[in-house]
């Protein structure tokens, strides 16, 4: 029976198939609709859930590998991944501190109880208000280019308050990923330039209400090649110490950033066109561990007493999440089969913008038996809307779930109203239990800023 | 003087140079931000800015030409490409109707006093409580497939209730643009297959429910070649004049869509690298106007009295926008330079998303006297946020004002939160007045949909 194909696969800890329904933790996701309906929220579809267990998981990942190291060191969360404020919470009652990339995100960070002094405001185009609001609770900031120096100078100064900073350097590492999201080469405009590092060294050592704590550097994300951050360790150690050797006095961090990837295709093979079966999932099968990337890079400090940063977001969030959207309808077309669904580029841009791949399978079993290619589609009317392509599914009933996998970071965060479309409803499921940690949009959330505003 | 050559450049003729100042009609836009601060607008930068006056010149282009003809007509705004309330407005008080794509467009256009019996709720992934709201307003309806017809006369059995219905088909024609704003062609997601054509016309037939009032389609965005609309025409009223015979006594409407494109590259030229100064502005110097487009459609009907709507978005609002961002730095490296301004890929996607030109240029005299070749970046953490590469422009000073142009349509309508960033101002420009339309977001709107929800 077609149907039992899509029984038992497994998929991670804690998003697995039982007798044929796709179930988080405990819950079965095709109760989710219902049960968000019951509670009155009737935009119930798609829907985000999240696996709380999951995140504790990933977050355990990273802390018991640091923990075991001889040196002090700081796990952050970067939140722009997701700033779902109970998300953000788990991180904190994991120990996690967070790495922001904007005033909100770090006033958010401020709300939810973070310890403000280990904060830090990351950004290569960073405005005065934001800067003032770092130097006022004693975040870190890091140091992007000349400008962004003269303006943490002059804030600093304006404050009579010391600024703890780091510098960004581009270890120029091709980390071998979308160039979207390559961030440490020569190319990118992140960091701090060769041309201008000596004059901005040389400001520092001037300005007594600049410290100089720490180097930063993050080279892009969806690294799956550990050789990339042992290699920009080495890069970055090897100026931590030329520097340290000149008389910083208060530098003893070294923040290597985040970018380590997640398997994205593991199940790949499975819904990929069967003529297509040499679709590349070689090189993704054996991503390092948070451990193997620490300890890659402990080897390279040695027994120099450094402290590390590390501040990953997609490997802390992104496979604690799955959208689960109803489908619309299927049309066969002479050249190409789409399943259309309710949730679009609106919730999931990655296809669209890096041309990412996301693992979409059905929910549940099929009330049909045949199987087919599909190009998997939203209802937003442009033909970059697409969730997925080629994928060799079950051709699904009107009504039955569907699943897109590992949305977790950079999704909701990129989320958009395009199309007038709601934000969708996200849950969090811990064990058997469900709670709403996002409602949908409504019309009025939507319309309000545009009231009319008395002017001058 | 280097800054003497931004002076007297036309854009177009709401959009001029003074003195060196951009002008939005009678405003300098370099006045704007120290004017919303005044009404209490502390995020004043980057924000939107639109000429009401262009707005109004782009539908009367339409509308005159439109109104020549001895036919029915009906303009019919894309309200995709920007949903502003009150830019709709204008597009109302000028004689236009909406082309909607969800349902929450649909309860906009109604409560902004659009009449009901002339939106057409277009899509290919309906709701069925969208199309409830559509047949129980009168609204017309496409067809986008075999399901989507299924649910249409469910629905009007449902609510006893005639639904008018026009079919999306695709005349598959190239329309020679990026792949993901090509909606006509065989491959694409939308319209009726060829497999299911006469299915869907022999159930439109037994229905006496569902009046095929229309044929539809829309065959891609930022269209320049006329011939594209000849064809496409051609290829429609030729399947009008069957479904005529065939004895379909509702049929009077064709419906050709959107898609003309704009003049983005009209000043290309001026701000390209030097040396790669082949920049293709060639083809793009003669986009035909409207009256163009609508007098070979004409002709392609004769004397036929078919009634002829048409839904541009791009073309009636794109060119009345700009975002006036602020210059936070300059960074110069050793193979790349860039001008770091506050607005970003969360205003304006389009760069990122396809590739897409956006014209860019200083909104006033530099107080430096150099130029160089700059990539144009914003304030988001990853490399994909640019807004424009290898422009040729005078070095800005920090504080300086820089304008993104022709951003009326597909910018704030795709707008996102990323990076906690918020949605920015939007004002209209008519003569000397200038009025909010949309005021930034506040914290307060982006977190409250995250308060906990009291469920079950
Ligand atoms: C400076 C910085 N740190 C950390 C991150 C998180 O990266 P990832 O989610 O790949 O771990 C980013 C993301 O782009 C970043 O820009
Ligand atoms: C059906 C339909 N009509 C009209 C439009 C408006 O197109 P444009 O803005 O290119 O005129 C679109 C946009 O994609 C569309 O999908």
């Amino acid at each position: 029976m077609a149907s039992r194909e899509i029984t038992d696969k497994y998929f991670s800890s804690y998003f697995k198939y039982k007798e044929g329904i796709l179930h988080c933790e405990s819950v079965p996701v095709t109760n989710i609709k219902s049960w968000l309906e019951k509670c009155g929220i009737t935009t119930s579809s798609p829907v985000f859930v999240y696996s709380k267990t999951q995140i504790v998981e990933n977050v355990e990942a990273y802390q018991n590998a640091l923990q075991k190291l001889g040196r002090p060191t700081m796990l952050n969360y970067a939140m722009k991944a997701n700033m779902n404020p109970t998300l953000m919470s788990i991180m904190k009652d994991q120990g996690c501190s967070v790495t922001l990339v904007s005033g909100l995100e770090l006033k958010l960070a401020i709300q939810l109880g973070f310890k403000p002094e280990n904060l830090l405001l990351n950004g290569n185009g960073k405005q005065n208000w934001e800067i003032e609001l770092a130097v006022r609770n004693d975040c870190m900031l890091n140091i992007d280019s000349l400008f962004n120096l003269k303006q943490t100078i002059n804030v600093a100064r304006n404050l009579k308050t010391r600024a703890r900073v780091l510098l960004r350097v581009n270890p120029d590492i091709d980390p071998k990923v979308h160039e979207y999201i390559c961030t440490g080469s020569k190319e990118t405009k992140f960091g701090i330039n060769e041309e201008d590092l000596d004059k901005i060294l040389a400001d520092i050592k001037e300005e007594p209400l600049i410290h100089l704590i720490g180097l930063h550097c993050h080279i892009g994300s969806t690294i799956t090649d550990i050789n990339v951050f042992r290699e920009s360790a080495i890069v970055i150690y090897n100026f931590y110490k030329r520097l340290k050797a000149d008389g910083y006095k208060h530098l003893n961090v070294i923040n290597l950033g985040g970018g380590l990837g997640i398997n994205y295709k593991q199940h790949a093979a499975k819904t990929s066109r069967p003529d297509f079966s040499h679709v590349d999932t070689d090189h993704v099968t054996c991503i390092p561990s948070p451990a193997e990337v620490i300890s890659v890079i402990d080897d390279v400090f040695g027994d120099d007493n450094v402290s590390l940063i590390l501040e990953p977001g997609r490997s802390l969030i992104g496979n604690s999440g799955i959208l689960v959207c109803t489908v619309l309808g299927v049309k066969h077309g002479h050249s190409q089969n789409y399943i259309v669904v309710d949730g679009a580029m609106t919730e999931v841009i990655r296809p669209a913008l890096y041309d990412a791949y996301h693992h979409i399978d059905l929910a549940e079993p099929s009330n049909h038996r045949n199987k087919d290619v599909y190009n998997i589609v939203g209802p937003v009317c442009e033909s970059g809307d697409f969730l997925g392509k080629d994928r060799y599914l079950s051709t699904p009933h009107e009504g039955c779930s569907l699943v897109v996998f590992d949305v977790g970071a950079y999704c909701s965060s990129m989320g958009s109203n395009y199309n007038m479309r709601v934000h969708p409803a996200e849950v969090l499921i811990n064990g058997r239990n469900i709670d709403v940690i996002r409602r949908p949009d409504t019309l009025d959330d939507i319309l309000t800023p545009y009231t009319p505003v008395n002017t001058l």
